[in-house]
């Protein structure tokens, strides 16, 4: 059989038609559809999930991969670039039992609602039975999916991260761990004290959108391909690059939360809206590696929205939109309570420099239930184990333990440490363009448009078509240095509570 | 090739789900899908079209078809029922060239995007050639479809309304002209003075929400398998029974507006959700009729939101709601402003009275459109004379003239008549129902159930699977008598206007 690259091209159209389709309906589901109607969406998702199944893994498909294989040659520009990840997301899935695959995304969905259910319950039971089904189908794809790597959780951390192993992984946290462990112990010698009551004030969901909303649109986030919407677990989903919504989740007493997760999904909302435009119909084939999409999310968040230059030049216009409710306190006093470091037990509601422990922890209960068959009623319990002997909290209950994230009820093992990966790239980011330009400068300007190109430039614009190894390494000219990160939460932390750097 | 029922079901399954997924993207096209999106939602709409109409004409759907015509014993009761429904879809689409269809697809989601930004640039000029091509599309389709009806344009009457024709409704809608203008004459003798200022009073989308949504729900409207959104043109959209959206617009000085906008929607809402659950998986081929579904939300708009037994007992808590904004308004006051009768150029902002002019001057100019002709340009022209002739009133511009509906934007032609046939039915209905239960009582009782159960058992529960002519005729025991609504509409207004009756 002869093919054209045409051919191709619209499968992978297709495929990408069924995602966009998945993901408004993913969106809509966390975002206000209401309630009695799951068992309708959980039909209509599983069908969507079968559809993509049979186009990406269908006998012409296959057929047209082996003969493109030997004819590269007849392929343009754009299907030579792609060619290969079309093959990997073939392998991927055609290993799978296309039942199986079905049962699991029904079972899927189902599980996102009865983790709402059990949130509201705050009874981990509720949702314990559809938990263990997900993590059962897990466990039967995995040695389907296993090619070279070790153990069953290292097959899970490649799918989110090629290359990733839990030797590595090991290392870095290990050196993750010891380094906020000792910053920790000189912040607790730190005599200085940091009032952060004023941020408990009431300022209106309004007033909280009206500023968030501006700041991310002067960081390049384009409201015409994109909205904000309320959710219980913040997210940003990109249907395509001209729709990229970002969720948030609101307290009218806690106004840093908003504006921080704003700022953090905007972040993959600019990842998103500035993907090349030639990749629009295969992007299915093109999944954005979530380590590098959280760096872009992490370097809203952390390296802009957590730096002293940035505020210097915002406090006032967070002042203006907050009708003077914080007229009393000075930048400095500001900038302090915004910083100030403490063990939560939400992780999204973690400063940046305790957040990876949040993670460590996650990575660890992971890599328990698939290297060592923990039992899944027994994971609250670890649970809390950890959170007390990493952050020395006392977990009260489940909703602000092992049910606060979504993650799991949405099938992604696996994929907590692209968080931290994430933190790390942002900071090795963050130093390359500091060598670059004069981000006080900038921000003095009131135009963050050179921020915005460096990153279209070397980041979002290659959207999933390049490994994020490959990404960093050309962006900041050297492999995955973690000491960037420690760096810069050091010098952070020893300026805000005033201790000696090393 | 031998089938069995569960195949056929299969394919109606498949094809329901489907229609939901288009459901979904419609809703979200009009309630903040953000707008650069639109050249990608086209495709994906497109996409949905032609994946339906193939399923709905596949070679397969014929054979089953032809399979079960000689052996309906082989199908259960249901598979009986919705059989001849099942053919009659098939012919409407089997009938069409796949392309063409997709292709009208495509445009019509196109004119959409068009016809939100004439509106916004207040020019006609914008949203014509899409105009003009849907109207093409429609005048290629209507000879595959035409079987013994006289005129094109009782094709598409058909398509609505089984059994409607020109020569009925060119007589229906004379009576109806005729008795409007007597009443309308008689009411401009009357000395009655009403004072509707109070009804622009400043009243905040929140406060208007918060009594129409409670107001909506006392007459049955679930939250639990609905939810309200902000649009341009109100409108309500199913995904499934569990699922009944509605949606409206806001106007701070126009707090009648947004109010019976959501009776009207909840209506159709009311209808969506009270569907028997037995048709949730075949309900792509019993699409309700759009006369009875309008019967439905016109009923809860005109019989109740336009009634003094209704008001008298709600008045009180639409005070309470609006913080006492109307305290020195009396009830009479309220109720007389509250029906005021006067053209107006929007038909959704029309009175109940009026309202019917509205409708025959779209219809006078769809039959123009394809039994006559018109030049598509010459539209604007046609709807000014007929306001001017019909209404009194002068149309200044597009957006308040012949831009103000969606209907034509989404292919919708002969649609239009329906709205007139739901007044009728639900005149009729009412009147019915006021045989067999005491409105008053039931109102004062603050429990309005017995109403609820009675159209849920008399008209919901059938979705579309029985024609509206048979409900009509077994819940109300005549056929279509268009006297009950002359005689509401006169016994109302001779009432505000203290005018004799005849």
């Amino acid at each position: 059989m002869k093919y054209k690259e045409q051919d191709l091209l619209d499968s992978l159209k297709e495929e990408t038609i069924l995602e966009q389709l998945s993901a408004l309906s993913g969106w809509d589901a966390l975002t206000g559809m209401p309630q009695d109607s799951g068992h309708f969406r959980s039909e209509v998702d599983a069908y969507l999930a079968e559809k993509q199944f049979l186009v990406a893994t269908q006998t012409k498909r296959r057929d047209m991969l082996a003969y493109f294989d030997d004819r590269l040659n007849e392929l343009s520009d754009l299907g030579r670039e792609i060619f290969p990840k079309v093959k990997k997301a073939y392998e991927r899935f055609a290993v799978l039992p296309q039942k199986d695959y079905v049962d699991f995304n029904k079972t899927m969905s189902l599980a996102q609602n009865y983790w709402a259910q059990a949130r509201q319950e705050n009874q981990y039971a509720i949702f314990e039975p559809y938990l263990k089904q997900l993590i059962q189908y897990e466990k039967q794809f995995i040695p389907l999916w296993q090619k070279d790597e070790k153990t069953p959780y290292d097959v899970l951390l490649n799918q989110y991260e090629p290359g990733l192993t839990v030797e590595k992984l090991d290392q870095v946290f290990d050196t993750l761990k010891k380094g906020i462990m000792t910053l920790r112990k000189k912040i607790m010698t730190s005599d200085v004290e940091i009032d952060v009551s004023f941020l408990q004030r009431h300022i209106t969901k309004k007033d909280q959108k009206q500023y968030a909303l501006n700041a991310v649109q002067r960081l390049g986030y384009n409201l015409d391909k994109g909205r904000l919407d309320d959710t219980i677990h913040p997210f940003m989903e990109a249907l395509n690059r001209d729709d990229a919504r970002i969720t948030t989740r609101w307290a009218e007493n806690q106004a840093q939360m908003a504006i921080l997760g704003i700022f953090h999904e905007a972040g993959h909302g600019l990842f998103e809206q500035n993907v090349n435009s030639k990749y629009d119909w295969v992007r299915a084939v093109l999944p954005i590696s979530m380590s590098i999409h959280e760096s872009q999310s992490l370097f809203n968040e952390v390296m802009i929205g957590r730096t002293r230059a940035f505020w210097r030049i915002e406090y006032p216009k967070i002042q203006k939109d907050f009708h003077g409710i914080w007229d009393d306190i000075t930048f400095d006093q500001f900038y302090a309570a915004w910083m100030k470091t403490e063990a939560t037990l939400i992780r999204t509601e973690a400063d940046p420099l305790t957040y990876p422990l949040h993670i460590i922890i996650r990575y660890e209960i992971e890599k328990a239930i698939f290297n060592d068959h923990l039992d899944v009623k027994k994971i609250p319990e670890l649970w809390r184990e950890k959170y007390q002997e990493y952050l020395g909290l006392e977990v009260p209950d489940d909703l602000t333990g092992v049910l606060q994230d979504i993650h799991w009820a949405g099938g992604s093992f696996g994929y907590f440490p692209s968080y931290a990966l994430g933190h790390l790239y942002a900071a090795q980011f963050y130093h390359a363009m500091s060598q670059q330009m004069d981000f006080q400068a900038i921000f003095e300007s009131g135009d963050y448009e050179p921020i915005f190109s460096w990153r279209a430039q070397h980041i979002w614009q290659f959207g999933g078509a390049k490994d994020p190894a490959d990404i960093l390494k050309e962006a900041t000219g050297e492999q995955l240095n973690p000491q960037y990160w420690l760096d810069f939460m050091n010098k952070i932390y020893t300026d805000i509570y005033q201790i000696g750097d090393n």
